[in-house]
């Protein structure tokens, strides 16, 4: 160390300012991972990242490409024998229809009352800025960091992280770190520190029901055919019986319930129902006998996430399609295996169609659920960091979203997996209007800063755990 | 009568290229009135009819204007002893989504094995010019016509004919007829000669689904509140039971089942109905009971015509949308009121949602059964003309279709109703590739020639019946 330090919270005080500044420049990157016509915004947002990761104070920084969007790869190696941190997020969005409900542009991203409105302020640009100007700020304060800090942002998280996996593979000697942190996910309240220790995994899939060759005449036809529309509507309904249970023979199979003392722990977390659901004008729903917070964290589902066909113009056209077609999508808990509850759903919706219906059933992506140990030192030392920056004692929440990468990072690196977000359940991720609360990065940044210090103490073999 | 006359056969004949000709660039004119963004083509479209019919010897021609899109009236008065025949179509045509499915471009009409291919080839232009060019060839015959003529073609039957009651109130004197003859309609086969005497009519609707203000993240929330997909499929999915009858209370109520007898004429009619079937690829559906003729002629339904919500695009999108939409009809038969149905379906899918959906569900428009007279001397007539030309006995059939403006015209102008035309069953009208068999245009040009002689010989008594 040379010179003399500057206090560490003023420094990293002091980028908050670029943080938002950034952040709205790279929010301005359309960078939808799903969508075709935007490759060369995907491609844009990685440069961006890779420019910005060197300018604040990452030694190096990589465009690693693959079959489909690229990942960004920085890092700054202090001294091998101080442990690395290995962080990981996403440079891709969400799209962004319905357009029209949106009360900014989505990707010029709106300051208004402490918040930042536009796709990707939440989820997850503003997370991976958040760790990035954390850095800058230590360098600042103190011109080293207390760790080696590597970064990986993938850029197809939100298309269902197709090439992840073997990218670790590839370079897994690159990545390879003492501990693994995600910041991709959130908290359940902005004075409530919270640290995620389960996600729910997912499988998406898309179902078409074919009836015709062509679309008919519902005159002509009508009330003699079978209509896909309702041989569709007829499968999504039976899907879920009068109470709520997914009615796919096996689904449940190997889903592990909770002891009732884990029940009584997630129960104790602080969870305001009703203003969860009120946020967003919900009406609770799912399956009898258990909570709103265990439907969303510890039970499965199988929602249904897009449906179409037919005419959806104005007026009418008197028509029976040919086909109609839906995107549904399970969300997996442990010990759920996403091939099996594939296999199973195909097959129920296959069984369950009329003959002269041609059910067509295709996997999107799936990914494994995640269990972090909780009494593990190295997310007890995030938990710390957040306890000591917001000032009331942190709880361990699992969250109902699914982050395939991080099932991949723990398998391929061997490395515990510590999960620190700081969004926020109406962050809107996802959805129109999605917003970042400033106030929590600028938190976030300040709790990274002692986080780094708190595993520079325990050392590689303390991170061991 | 001045001068020698040529034979009437063969002057018809010698516009058939006209016709292929004329509807070649008529069918260029994407005159879809359901489609705001096409309002120019129907005016267009309207005035391509206009100078049309002068060019083929009518004497006057106007464009109506309504609310909505503009009819054509064209008419030739011989002498106002002569019985006045009013003829019907209309000019506007269906949307051709899903555009990918056409085999041309729906707007360039392809000749191809003796069919016209392109929207709106059957349904309706082609009719208007088989009477056209009839009205063509019998003057170059002759010189002048044996009945007095007069068209109405308008311009929103495909979406709703909203101002078509209005127009023919305010235009009654001008339209008065000893007869109306509506060419929209359709024979079973190409070696069946036939004529409607029945047709359904019809409500279509549109309804909405909300369950939350905003889209919601499928992980963050999923499990736990209402979903508008499910909650429309389940709506939808209960409208019918396990043997295809309709759940709605009171939807049958009205409904006027056939006798034996008649049902024994039905069944007496010519009809293949695996054929049906098998040349759209569908599958028989619908209600237990009745055949399949039955099924689509006489029987209401309650068809499924589109529907959306959520996401619809390439990949994966995680989320919980807001609302679902469907579009969704039925198929009403003697004595049903669409305005009883209408509040009954409503009535029904409102108290079939579970609380906290929001159930939106409008009419977007209707239109009366109709049924007529099959021992009429104006039926008889056209029957009588039809099974010359085809040298086949002609059946009388009842159509699945709707054409509300026939309860209109019938209502308004106190005048026998015939419902005289050369579609086909495969024709595909609003679907894509809607083609029309071209013999079948000249052999109705055929008969329009001897229907106007016969009635001629009935004279105005005669034709009242």
């Amino acid at each position: 160390m040379s010179g003399r330090e500057l206090p560490l919270e003023g420094c990293i005080s002091a980028r908050e300012t670029a943080l938002v500044d950034g952040l709205k420049r790279w929010v301005a990157i359309p960078s939808i991972s799903t969508d075709p016509a935007r490759t060369a915004d995907v491609i844009a947002s990685a440069e961006f990242l890779h420019d910005y990761a060197i300018s604040c104070g990452l030694s190096r920084a990589e465009i690693w490409e693959t079959e489909g969007h690229p990942a960004v790869f920085a890092e700054r190696t202090e001294d091998p024998a101080l442990p690395t941190v290995l962080v990981y997020g996403h440079h891709d969005v969400q799209p962004v229809d319905p357009l029209e409900e949106w009360e900014a542009a989505p990707f010029q991203a709106l300051e208004r009352d402490g918040k930042l409105l536009g796709r990707g302020t939440a989820d997850d640009k503003g997370h991976i800025l958040m760790h990035l100007e954390a850095i800058r700020g230590i360098l600042d304060a103190r011109g080293r960091l207390p760790v080696n800090i590597k970064l990986i942002a993938e850029g197809e998280e939100e298309d269902g992280s197709e090439h992840f996996e073997e990218l670790v593979v590839r370079h897994r000697d690159r990545l390879a770190a003492d501990v693994v942190v995600i910041s991709d996910t959130g908290m359940l309240a902005e004075d409530l520190p919270g640290l995620t220790v389960g996600l729910r995994g997912m499988a998406y899939w898309e179902v078409t029901v074919t009836t015709s060759s062509t679309d008919l005449h519902s005159g002509v036809y009508g009330g003699a055919v079978l209509n896909p529309i309702a041989v569709l509507a007829e499968l999504l309904a039976g899907l879920h019986d009068g109470m709520g249970h997914i009615t796919v023979p096996g689904f449940y199979d190997r889903v592990r319930e909770l002891t009732s003392d884990e029940r009584a722990e997630l129960a104790a977390v602080p969870f305001d129902e009703s203003g969860f659901l009120r946020d967003v004008g919900a009406t609770a729903g799912g399956e009898g006998g258990y909570s709103v917070m265990e439907r969303r964290t510890i039970r499965p589902t199988l929602e249904l996430c897009g449906i179409w066909g037919g005419y959806q113009g104005p007026g009418a056209k008197t028509v029976i399609p040919a086909r109609a077609s839906a995107k549904l999508s399970s969300r997996l808990v442990p010990d759920q295996l996403a091939d099996d509850i594939t296999r199973l759903v195909g097959e129920h919706l296959r069984r369950a169609a009329p003959p002269g219906a041609e059910v067509d059933f295709s996997l999107i992506h799936d990914g494994r659920w995640v269990l972090t140990p909780s009494r593990h030192p190295a997310v007890d030392a995030a938990a710390a960091a957040l306890t000591k920056v917001w000032g009331r004692e942190t709880v361990f929440i699992r969250e109902g979203g699914s982050i395939p990468p991080v099932a991949t990072l723990a398998d391929q690196l061997g490395a515990p997996c510590v999960l620190l977000g700081v969004g926020l359940p109406d962050d809107r991720i996802h959805a129109p209007n999605e917003r970042v609360v400033l106030n929590q990065l600028f938190k976030g940044m300040q709790a990274v800063g002692l986080l780094w210090d708190r595993y520079a103490e325990l050392g590689r073999s303390g991170l061991r755990g």
